[in-house]
Order: C-alpha cells, then sequence, then structure tokens
C-alpha cells in the first residue's frame, strides 16, 4: 500500500469512532463513505479446497491501492433467524472514498487476475454497493 | 461512546491499515471481526420521508457500547451489472468484535427501541452476519 495511502486511512480511521467532537465537514471529507459488498456461493459448496482458493483469491486484492479497508469472511456463527442469510460460502467487503476509486478496482489488473483465475469456483455472485448517508 | 470503547477502537483502527507491520497475531487480537450488513426494503419505496426515517432510526443504533463501527447507506451510483442488487433502500453495516458483542447489541434496549419504532416502515430485510477470515 502507497505511503499516502495508508497515511490518509489512519487520518480517515482517526476520525472515525463514533462519538468523536469532529465536525459533520471533517468526517464529509475524510471517511472512506463507499461500501462494496459482494458475496460468493461456490458450484460445490463441500469442497473447503475450493473455499480455501477463493479466500485466498480474494486477500490477494488487498493490494489494490484504492481500497481503504478489506474484510474477507465466512459465515458467523449467529443465531439462526429467518432474516439472515447464511447460504453464502465468501464474503468480501471493501471501503472507497468514492465511485471513481471503486471503479478504478473494477478495472485494475490484480482483480481482473483474481476473476479470470477463481469465476470457475462460484455458482453465483451478489453484490451490494452503499454510498454513506451522512 | 465509553471512552474505553473509542480507545480500543483507535488502536484496532491503528492496525488496520493493509500493508501495516503489525503481527497476524495483533491483528487478530484487536481488530473487529464479524460484521453485521443489514439490508431493508420500504413498504413504500416512493415515500423519502419514510427512508429518511428508517436512515435517522438506524443513525441511532451509534450509541450502543459494542458497536464498533456504523456505516449507514443507500445504494450507491456505481455502474450496473447483471450481479449488483441495487434494489434495496437502506443499509445498516456494524463491525463488532464477537458473535457475544452482536448478541449485547440485538437484546441492547436501543435496538429494541429501533425495531419498535421503526419496524412498521419496512417490507424485508436480509441480515448477513460475516465472521473474518485469517
Amino acid at each position: 500500500m502507497p505511503r499516502i495511502s495508508r497515511r490518509a486511512f489512519v487520518a480517515a480511521a482517526t476520525l472515525l469512532p463514533l462519538g468523536a467532537s469532529a465536525s459533520s465537514m471533517e468526517i464529509k471529507k475524510d471517511k472512506p463513505k463507499l461500501v462494496h459488498h459482494v458475496f460468493f456461493w461456490l458450484k460445490d459448496p463441500s469442497s473447503a479446497a475450493d473455499r480455501d482458493k477463493l479466500l485466498a483469491g480474494v486477500k490477494t486484492l488487498k493490494n489494490i491501492e484504492t481500497i481503504k479497508m478489506l474484510h474477507v469472511g465466512v459465515p458467523a456463527s449467529t443465531e439462526k433467524r429467518d432474516v439472515v442469510d447464511n447460504s453464502y460460502h465468501v464474503s468480501e467487503l471493501m471501503f472507497f472514498d468514492n465511485v471513481e476509486d471503486q471503479k478504478v478496482y473494477q478495472d485494475h489488473p490484480i482483480h481482473q487476475k483474481f476473476i479470470k483465475e477463481h469465476s470457475m469456483l462460484w455458482d453465483k455472485v451478489v453484490v451490494y454497493d452503499v454510498m454513506e448517508s451522512v
């Protein structure tokens, strides 16, 4: 991650704590506002090897400089409720500063390589893009 | 937000930057690992007033002390693609340290008050709980 991006992230993180006294203008300027959340369903849900390969692939995306934060995971062992969808196999959650940075990610060679080398593993993908409401 | 929680969050955020040299043990210990992502579909999608009331309601949840980060938003103006679901109206994304802290949130009076005062606004809710894979 380039030094400038890390500095920018730390600056943003300093503003992130809930209840902090930063003005809304500062938060608007510095906090990563765009969430990109992707859920993958494997072609072969019984294959732990396929899941692990996909998890490892998603983690290579962290080297794309416009990603401000990356969380990669699997269904949590929270309470089972009708509203909870725990049918997916891998989750990829990223924060970007804005829509333009997310487009850089979409077109980035590392992302294209990830798709080329892993898309045979998944059966379905659902994406949610969320812009912060301030 | 209690002082101790804010300090803990800042400490965690310091470890969050991608590519930082913190050991994996430190990251495991301090980074909020559990994502709770809720999508709401309004009963009346044409009502901006209902959407704004729901957005304001979700924002009251930030006062629950086990929430380490809260992102509240609406569909982003990213590129329209088949895999992107932009049919929801409000998104609520939270980070917790663990499943126990998320249970505290579920049962918290502020959360129960939010449900009681806003559930008449939504037609559908979908929840994804994700545990980080490290």
